[in-house]
């Protein structure tokens, strides 16, 4: 059967869309710009979420929940803030309809305006502060390390499933600190939670650095990223963590006495990911064939095909698959029996390896006779036919191989894609040819940022952590730089 | 210490105030109506989601996620719906903000007026059944059962934490079907978790029954309740599961083609319960010590704190403590051990009352030397000196006790205080000086209801579940009836 996903080598994009659609993982809606989460896809965001959950509450933070409307007002009380977000969001302005006197269905109450818009949240910074306000009076109540699972909206025209939707679900950490040392450790750990994740649970290998000025998050000293290269050589940033100083709590007044009695502004970190995290995991590891999740966070590990004719032989299946799926699932492993008589086996063979489930067991009489099952692995496609005594355990160890099998290849692929470049033409042509990071020297100014992504649609990525200090010139200007920063196209 | 907490018998709503404010469950925010759930809230919220979650699960249903807006042209698709839902809303009717040319601050930007305008959901059927309607083609489709964890936004003028706040989360549960037989089947299997997840996690007895006609759903054919009895003698409704009937799948044209290859319309179910519980597990179980969390949601079910003079002492608690937290927690309880000296034991005993944990374990040195550790129990207060030998079996044992005292305290007010009363002056002199629900013939009628409603503010909660057939005459009009329903003011 043709699954009907375009090729990458055809229209990477069209691809990508494919899969979001056919993998079952969102949809579009109603609403421009907005998108619909569907079970697979939610199922994803859960498992991920959960992970991620567990190592914030592991490092002290707890989940509150702010409210989804933020005054206009408070936009413009930091001002680098107010120029990054207050421009493209949603605005409440009335807060009643009423039915048409001329017959016309609903309309909105001209009588019903509120005094002061309303934004939808972009992001939770001002409204957060504001309330940290009252919760900060002295060095007793800090640090306050505050986590938010929320929905967010940033006004997108041209929207992507996933990559850029006007409308999407992330997390939010804000935390407020007695010092700046203790801030910016703050901000380190949280972007070390990221990498890990990122690495360990999705297998997407990613660079960690600092953010240029221009680059930065309205309202932050400093932004620290991981990111990460998809297989079309472009890069997407896959988290970011911020160290804010203290200009939030100078907008909005947040002063704690310290030890020595003294009022001293609070100083703060905000840090974030979202559900673009699940766009990245498609384009980092999935093929022509369809998804490839990463067993660590796979909604489905291990899906079970019985291949029968007749209940006698269905019976007979049953009976062993309820044992395989029981020990299976006492190990940890979440499993599907997919028994369901409204398909074939080959449509769910092809819908599995489109849902990217990480292992196939397909068991059919004979097979149950040798004692033995045909098992797919869904990374590289390999069949290996299995003794049922033992299975378990085999399954078990056959998720690792994948696990890493996934993060070694992207590596490697990213690993091929940082290429050093020494001249503008070599820049423009590695970008043109081969696409992935590049490596160059870069004079260090906004202007000449400017200027290169104009003419190459490159940005900078990030300066990695920990970078080798190299003298050499810039590419564009040919003036002095003391390090190379990473350069792409990007998501 | 004192706690500062109005008592009951003062001002039983101030009461409910200064535990919601004082208990750090939540706090009010800058934005009119809208509440800031703090983390003590959240970790309760939380614990209580992750248990209806789970039943959902069990019960086949996924999680999903639909827009947060929908266009203004949806609501008015159901009839009912439209009056029940479209009139108290937001309604974003821009997308952008920009400089103010006169130099005052952001203003909205009036060429970024939407076409149409949309509402912040204040629940998601005509946006998901917009959706279904692609979704579902053929009986094959069918059930779908699909939940959401969301946050809504209904407009309020006069708001109480928890109880009535413009934006609040829930869940809603969207499911559609090829009978209404099975539908039906679905609306009762959610009732029965809502009323399992009241009576045995959250120790509050309900009433399962059906709304009146005007109480129903809007749009919905029938809608089944729980209520509640709080300690002030009024109701709560704590879930309510409709039966949709075909009215969504015909606003949205959603049909399926039969077994027979012939179309016909889906059955539709709704179900949700909100943040709204938390208001009713405080005015259930506390007291004017401050909250008394049941240990089965409980965020925190054992607290430890340590007696002590000096690092000595300090070191050897320690010791020991960490082994019966080890302990406690391999048995499943969660345990806080407050060893922070900002404050003193009985700053902490207080505090942990006033949050409602439902053991407390005091441990000093000379109860080291002892072998015992004083236990207190919330709810009673009352006090023991427990071996510290098979201390975490004792405290499990304990917190089971806990868990059906509470449903037992709950159940034996809730009982007495559901009258039967068989004339209107009985009736309103029950309301006026008991409470609680009166049982009452009503001769079935809205207008007699709505009259009922205007004279005494009590409303018809429900017809209760298997409700007793019996002959008489409404308490107001004399007419003849053939069963009693439950009366009460309500939340």
């Amino acid at each position: 059967m043709s699954k009907e996903i375009t090729a990458r080598s055809e229209d990477y994009s069209k691809w990508y869309n494919d899969l979001v659609l056919k993998g079952g993982l969102a949809d579009y809606s109603a609403v421009k710009g907005c998108m619909v989460i569907k079970p697979y896809g939610f199922a994803l965001w859960e498992a991920m979420r959960d992970v991620l959950d567990r190592k914030f509450k592991e490092t002290g933070h707890q989940n509150a929940y702010f409210p989804l409307f933020i005054p206009k007002s408070f936009l413009s009380k930091e001002a680098a803030h107010v120029e990054g977000f207050a421009k493209e969001c949603a605005v409440v302005t009335h807060y009643r309809l009423k039915n048409d006197p001329n017959g016309g269905g609903v309309i909105v109450d001209p009588d019903a305006k509120l005094a002061e818009e309303l934004i939808v949240r972009p992001t939770s910074e001002t409204i957060i502060w504001n309330t940290y306000k009252d919760w900060i009076q002295s060095y007793r109540d800090l640090p306050l390390l505050i986590n938010q699972w929320a929905n967010v909206v940033r006004w997108e025209m041209r929207t992507r499933l996933f990559l850029r939707t006007t409308e999407f679900l992330w997390q939010e950490g804000h935390t407020a600190h007695a010092t700046a040392q203790e801030a910016i450790e703050e901000t380190e750990q949280m972007l070390n939670i990221y990498a890990d994740f990122a690495e360990n649970y999705m297998a997407v290998p990613v660079v960690r650095g600092l953010k240029s000025p221009s680059e930065r998050f309205a309202g932050a000293v400093e932004t620290y990223c991981v990111e990460a290269m998809m297989q079309d050589g472009k890069a997407l940033q896959a988290g970011t963590s911020h160290f804010l100083g203290q200009n939030f709590a100078k907008a909005f007044d947040v002063q704690f006495s310290n030890k020595e009695n003294k009022l001293e502004y609070v100083w703060a970190t905000s840090w974030g990911v979202s559900t673009r995290l699940i766009g990245a995991l498609i384009m980092v590891h999935s093929d022509d064939e369809g998804l490839v999740m990463p067993p660590k966070i796979a909604p489905i590990q291990v899906v079970i095909v019985p291949i029968y004719k007749g209940p006698d032989q269905k019976a007979g299946l049953d009976e062993k698959v309820n044992v395989i799926v029981k020990e299976l699932r006492s190990a940890g492993i979440s499993v599907k029996y997919d028994d369901s008589d409204n398909n074939r086996p080959g449509w769910k063979f092809a819908e599995y390896e489109m849902k990217g489930v990480p292992v196939r067991i397909a068991i059919g009489a004979r097979d149950l006779e040798n004692n033995v099952a045909e098992v797919t692995r869904r990374d590289t496609r390999e069949k290996m036919s299995l003794s049922l005594d033992g299975l378990p355990a085999r399954i078990a160890g056959l998720l690792d191989e994948i696990q890493l099998n996934l993060f070694n290849k992207a590596k490697a692929y990213r690993d091929s894609h940082i290429t050093s470049v020494d001249t503008f033409e070599e820049f423009e042509k590695v970008l043109d040819e081969k696409g992935g990071f590049v490596s160059a020297h870069w004079d260090g100014t906004a202007e000449t940022e400017e200027q290169i992504k104009e003419r190459t649609k490159a940005t900078i990525r990030c300066i990695p952590l920990n970078n080798p200090q190299e003298a050499g010139t810039c590419i564009l200007t040919g003036k002095p730089s003391k390090e190379r920063v990473l350069f792409a196209r990007a998501y």
